[in-house]
């Protein structure tokens, strides 16, 4: 295969601290409900599953903000409950309600019928995505290839669907940490083998969702959050095909354990807006890039807002070195894309230390 | 008015920071739905909101924990939203979806139609149920008056419900600040009167429960959350009924901005369970209390770990002083109740540093 070479390569560069001239940016969920050519292939494809599971879809959402808006990275169209999903427990989506299993994981007994599912077989689906993307991107920008962390995959296992309180999962943490271990031994074993195949067949950086992470006490995040996406990374980084990769980090609502998401071993640390640039970076010193952090909602707001808001968290980090600009979570449905547009040109614009 | 002599002070002086020989502690939501008996009031009554606006049913169920578990405090049974209630926007409570207003404000002209309301007439169920409860306590132990903060009462106002994003408040926040800062500054006026009556009407301590302030980034945060808090307990400083009264400060999700609350005027500092209680006084030193901050999903673990993990929070903390114990967030519905008692039990027998 030829592999064309990467015509911009700032994302990549501003990943592993290298010097650049741009604050590159991209955005969670950039591949989404926003745009109306996503909107329009999503009908066409019937449901949202269907439209995660077709490599040739899911190649054509990946590209279509690509086409719009000077974005310095693309990233997988996929949703971060694949792995579950291949697993048996019964995935679906419903409007206005997000992921449903039919098959949660409630007792010990449920998580002896789970088995880690092979990458090239049971997600294979994501592989020929991967690969196709690759071969559409011509070598444009660098393809984000993620997964949901072990703890944000088993509080959706567990309880079934998003959660407020975490109950079952908690009362699992709080009195049966040896069946909870099991689930989240199974899921580092289950990413970390999804996320290798998918270096493998083209991703060129690796992103860990870590959602729910921020629902825990410090002690419980380090436990059964935190060290088993370390025990993932160590796996990246011992098998050739991953092992160069950049790994970015992100633990919504995590800004109170950033001394110690710096020590996992990934290269990038997503934020989101409730701690400022400036203060992460202190907190962290050189060793990891940063990631973020604007609130998605500023996108609602004047567009001379949306420049003062992005400059204000530019200046607030004040380098450009060790930075990736995005939001601090995925854009939403309603966002006007002009002001997407208006946003990426500010960050482009910006010249910071170097 | 005879007013009894306080017989358990151990929750105003901790909140001083004076010295204890046992951690005080109460838990948020103490009179709720995990207690049969309320269960029983909440049938009678007929539906939430009469509960809240019936002096004799909220002194009942108020009074309701203390009667079971040797609880260190009392906290007026009502709701955070009793403010925009009484200017008129139509509140309502619906089964699993919490509160929804008729009336968003949406509009800047919805604005004007609202004015600061009078605590002792549109409000004076509560300063009723202050007095009854009052009364009725005997002086057993204090009683906590409270109410949501200005932003936190906002987001409601504007999104008319809970929200995920806060989209509409947020497009205010980003675009039109003078509006969003003519309805804080209403609710800053409201919320101070309201305190300051409730004071005056019997409440010994005042909790400012700004639910949605983590929402915010660090700048949002310190100029539409922070800062109005400020105004009204310095407010409150100004009104002799209110002058001595320990001021609790609740900013769920607010770990990353503790020194800036610790400037705030406040006493005693609210914590959910997701930042430790040494790092936390390290980071604010003798200047406030640290209340908080056990997740209450502990508690529908085994008694064993309930003990360990309450012992673990404790020792965190190391002092007696200046700690109140209690959860980080309300306790939920299906919570064991022998399991309660066992956690009082453990905080109780706890002896620290003095």
């Amino acid at each position: 295969m030829h592999t064309p070479v990467l015509q911009n390569d700032l994302f990549l560069r501003a990943c592993l601290r290298q010097t650049v001239d741009t604050v590159p940016v991209w955005l969670m969920r950039q591949a989404g409900r926003y745009l109306p050519e996503y909107q329009e292939t999503r009908k066409r494809a019937g449901d949202f599953l269907t439209l995660c599971t077709t490599p040739e879809l899911a190649c054509e959402v990946t590209l279509q903000p690509l086409a719009r808006f000077p974005l310095d990275a693309a990233i997988l169209f996929s949703d971060i409950l694949t792995i579950p999903h291949a697993m048996g427990l019964g995935l679906s989506f419903h409007e206005g309600e997000g992921p449903v299993f039919a098959h949660p994981v409630r007792h010990p007994r449920d998580l002896a019928q789970l088995a880690v599912p092979d990458p090239e077989t049971e997600l294979r689906y994501v592989m020929d995505a991967i690969r196709l993307i690759r071969h559409e991107l011509h070598g444009r920008v660098p393809l984000i290839g993620f997964s949901g962390s072990p703890w944000t995959l088993a509080c959706y296992m567990v309880e079934g669907r998003g959660s407020r309180d975490f109950q079952h999962i908690k009362a699992w943490l709080y009195s049966d940490t040896s069946t909870l271990n099991g689930l989240i031994g199974l899921l580092v074993d289950s990413v970390g083998q999804y996320l290798q195949a998918q270096a493998a067949a083209g991703a060129q950086a690796l992103m860990l969702f870590d959602t729910w992470g921020g629902s825990l006490s410090t002690d419980a995040y380090f436990r059964f959050s935190l060290e088993p996406m370390k025990q993932i990374i160590a796996y990246l980084r011992s098998c050739p095909e991953s092992r160069d990769l950049p790994i970015i980090l992100f633990t919504k609502g995590g800004g109170n354990w950033l001394e110690g998401m710096a020590e996992s071993g990934a290269d990038v640390l997503g934020l989101d807006w409730t701690i400022d640039l400036g203060p992460a970076r202190a907190r962290v010193g050189a060793k990891v890039a940063l990631q973020g952090n604007m609130d998605p909602m500023v996108l609602y707001g004047a567009p001379k807002q949306i420049g003062r808001e992005a400059l204000r968290i530019l200046e607030s980090h004040g380098s450009m070195a060790g930075l990736v600009f995005n939001l601090g979570h995925g854009i939403t449905p309603q966002t006007p894309i002009e002001h997407v547009a208006h946003l990426i040109d500010a960050v482009h614009s910006w010249k910071g230390r170097g």
